[in-house]
């Protein structure tokens, strides 16, 4: 650590002169500490140390379970050995779904197997599974569209492709039908229901996610529903195209269980002069089952977590509190920021901006901000100081990250350090996501690119709310 | 069809001129008739709608399983169709292995599931498996110089890794292990036995893959063994760096059952001067069970079958005939290689030359030949017609496929249209073999290259033995 900090304080002396003019809304010894804490990220190891880690000591870890439970201890753990302030669990109940046997095959004409996954919180067939005749709808609109019963005891399949795009606006449009095709089906009296993966790929991985948010009270209902590879769901489109009459067989053995624990890992550094404002970095720390991770959200726990350590490094403490929350249950229903949103209720007012890294491991190109007038030319001189690291401007609509939904809806400012994720839907919520998927450059620009963030908006005055 | 005699003639009539100076070994209506082939066969959509309908209609068709007969049945229904001589079905016996259940997962330290395939051949585990702690060996040759029973009760992982070349030579090296590791780790009183997957990806499939052909009378040995994905391997060796002792849990439930029929798909266009000289193109049709054999062998299947049907287009058919072969069983051993070299052990002084194509879509860049000196000046020639498709020079060593391997040594010369195949170990065995992995441009061109080859190979009268 003296190292890092011998670093600093050179990057400091050096860069000093050389930034006076260029950002005039920050002091310059904030601007080169900002820009050193930049450089420091590009040559530190802690966030692939940190994702490594964690997808290779737990892998998967589905809300609610042990693996969830082992995944809280690790990071406790680490935050605390990393000379965090306030490291704790704040717990809350979720829903407990766990998948079981999961298998298709066409039955007639062509007989072969499918591959599939359950999406999440789907009901159950009997072991032996459900069989019945393919009836296809090229988009969730036209399932929508179809009368009430007519597809009594038929397996509906929704072919509906996702775009690829660089920001991931393809995904709000395709995970329509991840979320209604179980209740459409049923509606329609189907036995269940097949729908091409919401992802980009074309790997012989289907895509879980979940389907409604389950209640505590019980499953979200609707007809055993899976996702269907890719290639698997061109397969069965060429094979309807070949025959009149398409049969299916579909077994998925998923179980409700009684509702179980979580929590969100939250971890500070407190403020040096106006501790009770609070700068929030998060991510989330469940992942789906198929994978380990990695990259959602191994990757975004890292990142905030690296980020922040360089923070902790710095010759004194940022003006105001970061606090870094490792959410729990985010896969499942964003049950943890939810509960993060009511337990911290009193205190929202005081949670000056937050930012979520929650799209895994691509270089940062855009910073989105939603913040007050007043505050845009500050945003502005942030989004300056991280030029460098390739990122450009963006909107005042900033979203954050799903985690931080809640926030945003009571009006705590949030900004979007938006990630390339070209490739994300490739991975996504599949067995794939895998720590060899992470590209160590890119991961260590997002690290830069928070920490500036980070360390910036913790050491302003500036008022982000609308 | 006869919009295609339309093309080829006139094909003949542009290119004839062009092309008297260039080939000297060949007539000048030989040279442009190889020509015409070309072009027509760059526009030819048969062999794209083989292997979809064979990868669609069938899919898997492991040896000696009723989807292999499908195959058989499909083959014969479309070669007669295409309206070749002589289709038939040339039968033999063949072990027959099927996949059970398969699967693993670390028990300690670190819990969680690890994907793997059975190796084709593989004994199985009781249905709850072994477990054992894990051993690992950077390489096949490391297995090899431990002693004798020094590993009992203990589960053996090699970790060797598949070096990526386009000419797939790191394949050679690196099965290997694929076909040692069960006896290697019987002879150390191992419990089970794990490899990393012989394949150049990183995705999370686990390539299976023959280990020492099957006996008819019983199994090929061996501790039950499977293969990991990459990352999993991957996975493995990190875990294994982090603690002194994992252990592993493997189930493999696959089953021998009594041997079973297959048989070799031959269809002829019978030569107009010279029917009992045989120029044999060959391809197979059974295909591992996981993926639907659209890359390993449909697109094969898929070229020579489409490259004969344009000799077939021609006004009149080449001097000697030119057969086509789809072997079954090629998978678990060369089993149809084997038994069409024995069933026509009389006649294999007449196979004048033979390929195989059996190495995916990919482009051909290289022309290997293995014949007499004396007919290498016809061979040269028949590269410089390849050329324009971007094929080079190669060796006079070439082995031609592996279903070749009998008739190569029973002295047919051998060629080897050497395809680039730099992406294809990515696929080789796995669940993503499948038709969205074809680029079809890439498959004409082999198409073109089949077509001109076989056409002047049955054209001239060249001796190519040795």
């Amino acid at each position: 650590m003296s190292h890092l900090i011998a670093v600093l304080a050179s990057c400091l002396l050096l860069l000093a002169p050389l930034t006076r003019a260029e950002g005039p809304l920050f002091p310059p010894g904030v601007r080169a500490t900002a820009d050193g804490l930049m450089a420091a990220a590009l040559d530190d190891a802690l966030a692939l140390e940190l994702v490594t880690s964690l997808s290779t000591e737990i892998g998967p870890r589905l809300a609610g379970t042990a693996q969830e439970a082992r995944a809280r201890d690790w990071a406790v753990d680490q935050l605390k050995k990393l000379g965090f302030s306030n490291v704790r669990v704040e717990p809350f109940a979720v829903p407990l779904w766990v998948r079981g046997d999961e298998r298709a095959e066409i039955l007639e004409p062509f007989p072969q197997p499918l591959a599939v996954t359950a999406l999440g919180g789907s009901t159950a067939t009997d072991p032996e599974g459900v069989a019945g005749d393919v009836v296809a709808f090229s988009s969730l609109a036209a399932l929508e569209a179809a009368p009430d019963g007519s597809l009594a005891g038929r397996i509906v399949f929704v072919d509906e492709p996702m775009t690829r795009t660089q920001d991931g606006s393809g995904y709000g449009v395709a995970v329509g039908k991840r979320r209604a095709t179980a209740y459409e089906a049923e509606r329609l009296g189907a036995v269940g229901a097949l729908i091409r993966s919401v992802g980009t790929d074309s790997h012989r991985f289907p895509h879980t996610g979940q389907m409604r948010r389950l209640t505590e009270d019980g499953g979200a209902g609707g007809v055993p529903t899976a996702a269907l590879s890719a290639p698997d769901a061109d397969q069965l489109r060429r094979v309807l195209a070949r025959a009149d009459q398409v049969s299916v067989r579909l077994v998925l053995t998923p179980q409700l269980l009684p509702p179980s624990r979580s929590g969100n890992v939250v971890a500070e550094i407190p403020g040096r002069e106006a501790p009770e404002e609070v700068v929030l970095a998060g991510a989330h720390l469940d992942a789906w089952d198929l994978g380990t991770g990695a990259v959602d959200d191994g990757a975004g726990v890292a990142i905030v977590v690296a980020a922040a350590r360089l923070l902790k490094a710095l010759p004194e403490p940022p003006r105001r509190t970061v606090r870094v929350v490792l959410f729990g249950a985010e896969e499942v229903g964003l049950v943890g920021a939810k509960a993060y949103a009511e337990q911290h209720a009193a205190e929202l007012e005081q949670h000056v901006i937050a930012a979520e890294s929650d799209f895994g491991a691509g270089r940062i190109w855009r910073f989105d901000t939603a913040v007050g007038q007043s505050a845009l030319p500050t945003t502005a001189a942030i989004r300056a100081v991280l030029h460098p690291l390739g990122i450009g401007p963006g909107s005042n609509s900033a979203r954050g990250g799903p985690d931080l939904t809640y926030l945003r809806e009571a009006g705590v400012p949030v900004v979007g350090l938006i990630q390339n994720g070209w490739d994300y839907f490739d991975l996504h919520h599949t067995p794939d996501d895998t720590l060899d998927k992470i590209e160590p450059a890119a991961l260590a620009q997002n690290v830069a690119a928070y920490a500036a963030f980070l360390y910036l908006a913790a050491e302003v005055e500036t008022d982000f709310r609308k």
